[in-house]
């Protein structure tokens, strides 16, 4: 289907380039101070999303979204895919890279995988934690370029989809404390670091950085973002990188590139959160093909389930017709193509009908925190499905600085300059519903307001109707319980528990 | 090393017999209606264990834990493995049969496997869910005997382990209503039902059964009850025709047979439940070496945990030293070989050195209740990890009669006739603490009361000690959080959320 009628493979590509736990702190989101020269340059050559959002701010979760268009309740990665966490998707899943090589296309992948089983996640090409040091084909940006290199020259004429996993901006004093807490003296060429020839640090003071409002403007924090900065720039120097490896192959022409991330920043609010901190994404779509669309920001509500059909849509391959568990499986995101073909102004805030959909059941396998969002433009409503039990802390954010910080100064009674207090944080009511124009921080619920509960109903419809449609299995949790089998096979439905929860 | 210096292999075998959601409802229980003269006459000939025990109350994890001897949080089975639900166990544990199948042991299964992966849970010969209708490997009990016979009569000299897995008498009102509640019509020669030439069906009449004391005495219950019992019946028969097998393939003398059950019975407090309705289970084993000790009743307290030691010191065989995840693997239970040989009367209640343990975290994916028990002969602590949230109802369970019952009850205010009451059921306190002796049915918690403040903290400090051993997961939930890398990674450590649970 790809080739032409001489029997000539269109020379068609994609890169996804994905940042680890990346956020907005770049200067294409108008961070002044951390500085991102390379994909400020990037941004130039694309449209810029400004309302791009994750469905769920985990990473083998996110990643199993990135690469199936599919909710984690629906492909079945539940959690972390990594040792005893053990989640996987199911062995019928249909992910884009197995479309893509079902379609002649030839796929790579370098860096942090993070998903499985192997045989729903194929790549001809890997070089992933799997196999290698995730330091090494994750954050050491000359390693990286060299195996970007490899694949580009590989004597292979097929079009390819090659996806870059960086493991930067990823902390890592939980596991690797000696590299500091982003890993951000990795290859510095300071003893002991070893040496990323490639990469020259950029250092920040912590005096200088910008303190994004959900992180408590407080040394430690202030310390633990200059720190985030630097290992930025290294995931800068690497996009550098890798994109001049595209050009210098004569291949920016002809290849869609896409940079996001998998979650939200690891900091309060952020990572397994699924308000804003945690559910906003860095979204750049370059399109080689409209050069004339490109250096301009859009406003449009765009998810990370709109990557499998983007990517699709590019080498304009269907998604195939198949079940799990006898419910058909159809992609709920859409094809991002047309909006960089031509930007379409709509200000209108107060339209549901292009509502996103985010979808978190665990993390670690003992955070068990399912969460169902629906966020428009104006509106989030979040349902906590376990809410009466405290939102459950990560091993690896429990000992970053910031979150150790928040601890101490709530135990000895100091003034701990954050908007939230932590029994607020770990204490959640089972809907919240915001008004994200209004009130931006997700501080004002509004689920228990007189004048909110059309907008409620309405909200919790929508997000039932997609939960339904995406076969979600905590569709009736946590009050009542499905049966969609024997004789409600046809008729799947809600059976009151009379729990006292509604 | 199981051969003789001849080379010939000692004929020595193992039969290992599980029931689906078995309980007492047999004579060798005392139970007095329900009709199993075929346990009955294995009962003879073995030793009756009153106090035997499941570590976990659903099926995959129970399983994995008897053919692993290892808890469910140890050999990663969390919860159910078949369709969404999705769970395995880790890629590198070591199960009974992979252990057999490297000593050159003849491994096989007829009936219901439900674990997973198929590399962990290797078996030669195999009849399962899998490959074949359970209903047919796990219900209909001339197949089974057919199969037996086919694996008893393969030329084939070596010894065997061989389970066989009746799906009787589970329930299947939930996906095959047609065949009753308990599937108690499939075969029985009426239309539409199909035929099993073997089976003589035995009714019982609502009126006549035997209600335990955590089921309602209701005209609901009492019919399911009795429908029970008839499949209860096809089972005993099930077993008198593979014994029969066993027999006259002239194995039975060197053959050790066990019998027993996966979890509780589904009525509540059974299955799910870490109650004794839902952890105790029939044990009968029959030890060929030791017909002298046939016949006899132990109230020494045994756990599935022990099947997989029981069955390596039957063959001689020693458990292989290695690690998962770092942590090195230790069987916790004890082989049972001895209690055949000399029968031991030990009367203190109060011993605690013989403690059982019990770790169960989900049921299906979306029915997260983590419960730890630690249970002496006097006493039972339970510890209800994710207690603020209602104990949750399975898909199977929730539409049987009996659970019905008690939901139409409570909702239109008719006495419902049963020890408890939903919002008992559902809102249980974090931690559980049972005088056994004087409360058996578990109804007054003492975990509040100042003097049983010592006998609390020294079961916590006794089950904190086997998870530590078992490397579980959840050890410092869900007060606490668990750092076990980086710098904590030779001394994991639990360290403080200060959300307010103790
Ligand atoms: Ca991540
Ligand atoms: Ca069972
Ligand atoms: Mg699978
Ligand atoms: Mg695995």
């Amino acid at each position: 289907k790809l080739k032409d009628t001489n029997g000539i493979f269109p020379n068609k590509n994609v890169l996804l380039i994905i940042g680890d736990d990346a956020g907005f702190e770049t200067q294409v989101y108008n961070n002044s101070i951390c500085q991102t020269p390379n994909l400020n340059k990037l941004g130039e050559q694309s449209i810029v999303f400004r309302n791009a959002f994750t469905s769920v701010s985990s990473c083998s979760p996110s990643r199993s979204t990135i690469l199936t268009g599919l909710p984690e309740h629906q492909n079945g990665m539940y959690g972390l895919h990594q040792k005893l966490h053990h989640f996987n998707s199911f062995d019928s899943v249909r992910s884009l890279p197995a479309v893509l090589q079902k379609h002649n296309i030839r796929t790579g992948i370098i860096g942090k995988k993070h998903v499985g089983p192997e045989d729903v996640y194929p790549f001809d090409f890997a070089f992933t934690e799997e196999n290698n040091s995730i330091l090494q084909v994750g954050r050491n940006i000359s390693r990286i370029k060299e195996l970007v290199r490899k694949f580009l020259h590989m004597n292979d004429s097929r079009p390819f989809f090659l996806y870059v996993a960086f493991h930067d901006p990823h902390r890592c004093g939980h596991t690797n404390p000696k590299y500091g807490e982003f890993c951000e003296k990795f290859g510095n060429g300071q003893p002991g670091m070893g040496e990323i020839s490639d990469w020259t640090p950029k250092y920040y003071s912590p005096d200088e950085v910008i303190v994004p409002y959900f992180v408590p403007d407080t040394p430690a924090a202030r310390a633990d973002i200059a720190a985030q900065y630097t290992t930025v720039g290294r995931l800068d120097q690497g996009i550098g990188l890798i994109l001049k490896e595209l050009t210098d192959a004569g291949l920016r022409d002809n290849t869609l590139v896409i940079y996001s991330s998998d979650n939200g920043i690891p900091f309060p609010s952020g990572r397994t959160n699924l308000y804003d901190p945690g559910m906003s994404e860095p979204m750049l779509v370059s399109n080689p093909e409209h050069r004339e669309q490109w250096n301009q920001v859009s406003d449009d509500l765009v998810s990370l389930l709109d990557i499998t059909p983007t990517v699709l849509d590019w080498f304009d391959i269907r998604y195939p017709h198949y079940k799990l568990f006898n419910a058909p499986v159809h992609l709920t995101g859409k094809s991002l193509l047309p909006l960089t073909e031509k930007l379409v102004k709509s200000d209108d805030v107060l339209d549901f009908s292009t509502a996103l959909f985010a979808s978190q059941s665990l993390h670690e396998v003992t955070m068990y925190y399912p969460m169902r969002v629906v966020r428009t433009k104006k509106y989030k409503l979040i349902h906590n499905l376990n809410f009466k039990m405290p939102f459950p802390i990560d091993q690896d954010f429990y000992i970053s600085p910031t979150f150790q910080d928040i601890l101490n100064r709530t135990q000895t009674q100091v003034t701990t300059h954050w908007y939230k207090n932590l029994t607020e944080y770990y204490y959640r009511p089972q809907w919240e519903l915001y008004d994200l124009i209004k009130d931006t921080k997700e501080t004002n619920n509004l689920a228990d307001c007189a004048e909110f509960q059309a907008i409620l109903f309405e909200l919790r419809d929508i997000l039932h109707s997609w939960q339904l449609k995406t076969a979600d299995p905590w569709i009736c949790g946590p009050s009542a319980v499905l049966e969609n089998s024997g004789r409600f096979k046809e008729h799947p439905r809600c059976l009151p528990l009379y729990n006292d929860l509604t």
